[in-house]
């Protein structure tokens, strides 16, 4: 947690805000503040800045919130992933957060196994925990934006146009393709497949929606791996 | 596993090599292959091509293997990395060994906590182990030579210039440097810091070996993110 992130239901009055159990455990075991420090801080969706510890009394702890700046620039990618095993989620959504994407669809796809479909790790809540994480980490405020496509055709076919919007959209896949661009932009839409990949029937449908297929290397690697090494490839981190 | 990873133990005669207990679980259980199949496979630092199930006998199974090619280029990129915490260190080592970096330096550093070198985790047999499964996730067969340094200065002062030799030598450090190089040729050296980053005696004694300071965005990254990233966007992966 690099930065106290703050939701607005724990705004009192003015500039202060009330710390949540988790954060009050990062001040008291992590940071070990005491009245009158200060640490990072950041309103969710709003400015970071600083908090200085206003009072401790108890269990609760409260903070009086500066902000100095808008939080880092967002990446302009979209990232179009098929849904991967339960566990791998939920490191993906801390790194796609922390990388700075900030719309994200989860997709099926042939090798996605059915059973990730029911997970409890689809709930809502457990997905935007792992983002928020992700924005604790990299010191952002901006929540991405975070969609299900249970079904890959439909949402392909009438949605994906509009939500991926402008901009080249890239399929890393293994074959004779152009080497993948680098230093791109943006806007990207980065399509990633499930392990053992895309089918064909899927490339070509998504070829037909303007993806356009690359080479990535010879290696394959494990998609938690393979993400930010495209996005460290693709795009000037900002 | 992406690969069958043949060891010279598991020789038997001629073309003819024993599985072990993993090998075999993974054969019958997830690629559920019979007598005269076939899957991919490779000979620890030789080359990969196919096996070919030649028996399967109460609890053994013998193939018979057929080299085709040399295994995937390595990356040429020599990593110094300061020692993560154990449960981090596992998953960066099967990422760097399947991003095909060959020469790896854990180092210790003011930030490493202490406590990170006496962990179990930290015997050369499972550190090994990691870097077998990301030879095997990414179809490589040359098992990357790993090195512990649990004092930094000496290490620094006199054993880096030899091990690194030559070839650029990187940074990855916030503030007011210039940006990361792009798509390197290689050889390349990159440091990676502790959480929290080298002090700055650290970056100054590094500096003094050659090292220069380069800005990678502004988001502060986990070290397993961060790791891919870096590879990605400073080298062209082969």
């Amino acid at each position: 947690m690099n930065l106290l992130l703050l939701h607005p239901e724990q705004h009192l009055e003015g500039p202060f805000w009330r710390l949540d159990a988790r954060q009050c455990e990062h001040v008291r075991q992590v940071l070990k503040l005491s009245e009158g420090d200060q640490c990072r801080a950041g309103v969710l969706d709003g400015e970071i800045g600083f908090a200085r510890l206003d009072s401790i009394k108890n269990n609760e702890i409260t903070v009086f919130f500066k902000a100095v700046s808008p939080p880092p620039p967002p990446l302009d990618l979209n990232l179009l992933l098929a849904l991967p095993r339960p566990k791998m989620l939920k490191r993906l959504l801390v790194d796609a957060a922390s990388l700075g994407i900030k719309r994200i669809v989860l997709i099926n796809s042939w090798k996605v196994d059915k059973s990730y479909w029911r997970t409890p790790n689809l709930k809502a809540g457990l997905l935007r925990e792992k983002l928020l994480l992700g924005l604790e980490q990299a010191m952002d405020t901006r929540l991405p934006e975070l969609r299900l496509a249970p079904r890959f055709r439909p949402f392909v076919e009438d949605e994906l146009d509009t939500w991926a919007g402008p901009g080249e959209r890239l399929l890393a896949h293994p074959g004779d393709h152009a080497d993948l661009p680098h230093q791109q932009e943006g806007p990207l839409t980065l399509a990633i497949g499930p392990e053992g990949g895309w089918t064909p029937f899927e490339v070509e449908l998504l070829a037909g929606h303007g993806f356009h297929c690359h080479r990535f290397g010879t290696r394959i690697l494990r998609v938690e791996t393979a993400l930010p090494a495209l996005v460290g490839s693709l795009m000037r981190l900002p």
